[in-house]
C-alpha cells in the first residue's frame, strides 16, 4: 500500500513557514505499513493541484492533502475538490452544528456566515469530523485512489489523522509489515562508523535496508525490515542488531526510535535515583527547556538558574566579583562556580553550567565569538570543557546544548556499563 | 524564473526527520525573484530519482537537491548524476586536498578511503567548493535545466547556497520582481479578521496575492507582487498595507517578514530602555531560551529562574510555604509571588512567571491537566491570567510561552501606540 502527502501552501513555497505536517503522517502511517512514496508541497494555485491530482490517480492507493482549509479565500482546496470529483458543495448539519457550538463555547460569540461556511462540504465525501477545530477532514475515492484532505492547524491535522484516518485504514486495508529499529550512537563520525561497520552492512539480508543518519555528535543508524512474514522480520533485525552491537557496544547508547538525548539522559537519571539542575548563560535556559519537554521530568529536573545578565551571576548564583573580574565571565573559573553553585541551591546531584559568547557581537569579554565552557559537576568532581562552534549564534546555542547534554550522559553511562 | 527543490532520503520519508532545508532554499531564491513551484521528497533509490529528473527536465529552469551526498553506502545521488548525465565520476583535485586538510585539522585524524571518496565529482560538473564541509556541491546542466545536488547536512547546505549558488543565480540569470510585505497581527482569529477586511481584499489589484497565515493567537497576512516593473510594485504594495493599517490598526504588531513576537518585544523594550526577567515553572525556561534567540537580548533580558521542583520554588525564589499549602503551587498566588519576587531578584522592569500543569499525569497539585497560570510583574503592577490549553504536554508548553509574551506585548505596547 502506497501513499504520497501533498501539502498546500504558497507560505511553504516561499519558505515562509516549515512544513511539519508531513513528517507527523509519514511516521504514523510508516508505522501501521503504509509506505510513503512521495512528499510533495505546491502553490494554493487551482490548476496546479488539479494536476498533481492527476499525476497521481491510480499511481498510489493514498493522497493525503493538508492546508487549504480555512475560512479565508486564499483557501482553494475545498473547490478544487469539487472540481475533481466533479461535485458540489453543500452543508453538513453535524458540522455546522459543531461549528456553532464550538464558537460559542471557545470564542464566546456568535458564529459568523465565514464560520459556518466550513460546513459545506463535497456532497460524496465521507467527512472526518474534527472535535479539536472548525474545519472538517474530507476523504473521497476515485478509481483506485483515496483522497483524503485535512486542515493544515498541525494539531487539528493530528487529532484527525490518530482518531480517523489511522483506524479507518486499519480496518479498510490490507497491509505488509514495516518494522525499523533505530541504533543511535554518540561520538564518532558517519564514516568513521561506516568503516567500523562496512564488513557487517555488506552481510546484511536484501529485504533490511540500513540508513545513516548523522547529526552535530551522534548518528543514527535505521534498519528496515519490509515483507510479508513479521516472525521472520522480527527475528531477522534483531540477530543484525546484536551483531551490530558487538562491533560499536562502545559508541551505542540507546536502540528506541523516540530516544532522543533528553529522553536517554532522563531515564537513566530516574534510574539511577539522581537529579540535576543547569546554570545557563549563552543557552539561555535551553538546557531546562529541553530537559523538560520530556514528560516526568519532575523526577529528575529541579530548576534552572539562567544568570544572563553579569549582574544575574553574581546576585542571584553567586558567583564572585573578584572571580570574574579576574577571568571574564566567560572562563572555565566562573563556568565551574556556577555549576558548584547551583548544584548547592537547588540541592541536586549533578549540575550543567554554560557561559559562553555565541555571538554575533561581543559581549561582557573579550573571548572569540562561538567560545562556550561547559561545566558539569557530578556528585564528587568538576569537569569543564572548551569549545569554539563558530557562527551562527543558532548553532552555537544548539551545539552548545548538544555538548551538555553529551557531556551528562557520558558521566552517567560510566554507573551502568 | 522557476525552480523546483528536491530532497532525498528515506528518513524523511518515513518521517524521523523534518525537511528544514526546502525552506532554507526557497527563502533564499524567493528574495533574489526565483519562483519555486515545487518542493519534492523522494526515496534513496535510484529509479526514482531518474524519473524525478526526467520528469523535471526542460518544465523548470533550476532543480535544486538536496541530501544523498555523504559518505556513505546509503547515498546514491553522485551515481544517479552519472546516470542521468551519461558521465562518469572523476577525482575533483582541490576538493581531494581539501577534505584530507580539513579531516586532519578539525578530526585530528588521516583522511580514510572513504572520507577521500568525496572528491569524486562527474567529470561534466561545475564544482560549488564546500569550505565548512568534505561532500562537495555540483552544477549541471542539460537542455533548458540546471541540476544542482548539495548535502543535507544544513550548515553545510547553506553555506553552498549563501556562498556559490545564489551569487552565480544572481550574476547568469534574468529574474522578474518578487516582493513580500507581512503585517503581524494579535489577538483575533482567521476568520474575524477576514471579515474586517473583506471590502480592501475585494480591491487588490490582480498582481497582488494575499494569503492568510494562522498561528495560536496570531494572524500573518503575507501580500505578495510580481512584476517587471519594481517600483510600481512597491508604490502599490506600499499604498495597500497603509489602507489595510487604517481598517485594522487596533491589532497590527508588526510589518516585517522576520519580526517573530520575540523580535518585536525584544525592539519594544530596548527602544523603551526597560528589563525583564521570567521564573518558569511549567515553561521550564523556554520563555528564556526564546527572548535570548534573539541577537543583542543581552540589552533587556536580565535572567530566569526555572523553579520547575516546589522546593525550588521556596529555596530559590523565595516563594512562601505557606502560600503554596494553602493555595497549591498551580494558583493565582503562587505565580503573582513568583513574578514579584523574580522581578526583584533579577532588579528587571518586568517579570513574566508561568506555573500549571502540562501533563500527561498530575504533579504536585490537584489543578486539572493543562490548567496554567501567568503573570506579569509591570513597574507599578500585577496582572495574572488563568487558562487551560488541553493536552498533549507539547501544546500546552508553547501555547503557555506564547500567552505570555503576548501579555508582555500587549502591556509593552500601551506605552508607545
Amino acid at each position: 500500500m502506497k501513499a504520497t502527502i501533498v501539502t498546500i501552501g504558497d507560505e511553504i513555497l516561499i519558505g515562509q513557514i516549515v512544513d511539519t505536517n508531513s513528517g507527523f503522517i509519514a511516521k504514523s502511517l510508516d508505522k501501521i505499513g503504509v509506505e510513503i512514496n512521495e512528499m510533495i508541497s505546491i502553490s494554493d494555485d487551482k490548476k496546479h493541484i488539479l494536476d498533481t491530482f492527476a499525476a497521481l490517480q491510480n499511481k498510489v492507493d493514498l493522497v493525503i492533502i493538508t492546508g487549504g482549509l480555512g475560512p479565508t479565500k486564499d483557501d482553494v482546496t475545498k473547490k478544487t475538490f469539487c472540481d475533481y470529483f466533479e461535485d458540489e458543495l453543500v452543508i453538513d448539519e453535524v458540522v455546522e452544528k459543531h461549528v456553532i457550538e464550538l464558537i460559542e463555547r471557545v470564542m464566546k460569540r456568535t458564529a459568523s456566515q465565514i464560520n459556518k461556511d466550513q460546513a459545506l462540504v463535497p456532497s460524496k465525501c465521507t467527512v472526518l469530523h474534527n472535535q479539536v477545530g472548525t474545519a472538517p477532514g474530507m476523504w473521497m475515492k476515485k478509481e483506485n485512489t483515496v483522497f483524503i484532505s485535512l486542515p493544515g492547524v498541525p494539531y487539528e491535522m493530528k487529532y484527525l489523522v490518530e482518531n480517523e484516518i489511522i483506524p479507518k485504514v486499519v480496518r479498510e486495508y490490507k497491509r505488509p509489515y514495516i518494522i525499523h529499529k533505530t541504533i543511535l550512537t554518540y561520538g564518532q563520525g558517519e564514516s568513521l562508523v561506516a568503516e567500523r561497520i562496512e564488513d557487517w552492512e555488506n552481510n546484511l539480508p536484501a529485504f533490511i535496508k540500513l540508513a545513516y543518519l548523522p547529526a552535530p555528535g551522534r548518528v543514527r543508524l535505521r534498519l528496515s525490515a519490509r515483507g510479508i512474514d513479521k516472525e521472520k522480520l522480527e527475528a531477522a533485525l534483531e540477530e543484525n542488531v546484536n551483531s551490530l552491537d558487538a562491533i560499536i557496544h562502545d559508541i551505542i547508547v540507546g536502540f528506541d526510535d523516540d530516544e532522543t538525548i533528553e529522553v536517554v539522559v532522563g531515564k537513566m537519571l530516574l534510574k539511577q535515583n539522581k537529579t540535576i539542575s543547569t546554570a545557563e548563560s549563552c543557552t539561555g535556559g535551553k538546557i531546562a527547556s529541553i530537559l523538560t519537554s520530556v514528560s516526568g521530568a519532575s523526577g529528575y529536573f529541579k530548576g534552572s538558574v539562567v544568570s544572563y545578565a553579569t549582574a544575574a551571576k553574581i546576585d542571584v548564583l553567586g558567583v564572585s566579583k573578584n572571580l570574574i573580574n579576574e577571568y571574564s565571565v566567560v572562563s572555565k573559573e566562573v563556568v565551574s562556580e556556577m555549576a558548584l553553585n547551583v548544584k548547592k541551591m537547588m540541592k541536586t546531584d549533578y549540575a550543567i553550567a554554560t557561559t559562553g559568547n555565541a555571538g554575533p557581537s561581543k559581549g561582557d569579554s573579550n573571548v572569540e565569538i562561538g567560545t562556550v565552557f561547559i561545566a558539569l559537576a557530578t556528585p564528587d568532581r568538576i569537569i569543564v570543557e572548551e569549545f569554539n562552534f563558530g557562527q551562527p549564534r543558532e548553532k552555537v546555542i544548539d551545539r552548545a546544548v548538544i555538548k551538555s547534554l553529551e557531556l551528562l550522559q557520558k558521566e552517567i553511562l560510566k554507573n551502568v556499563r
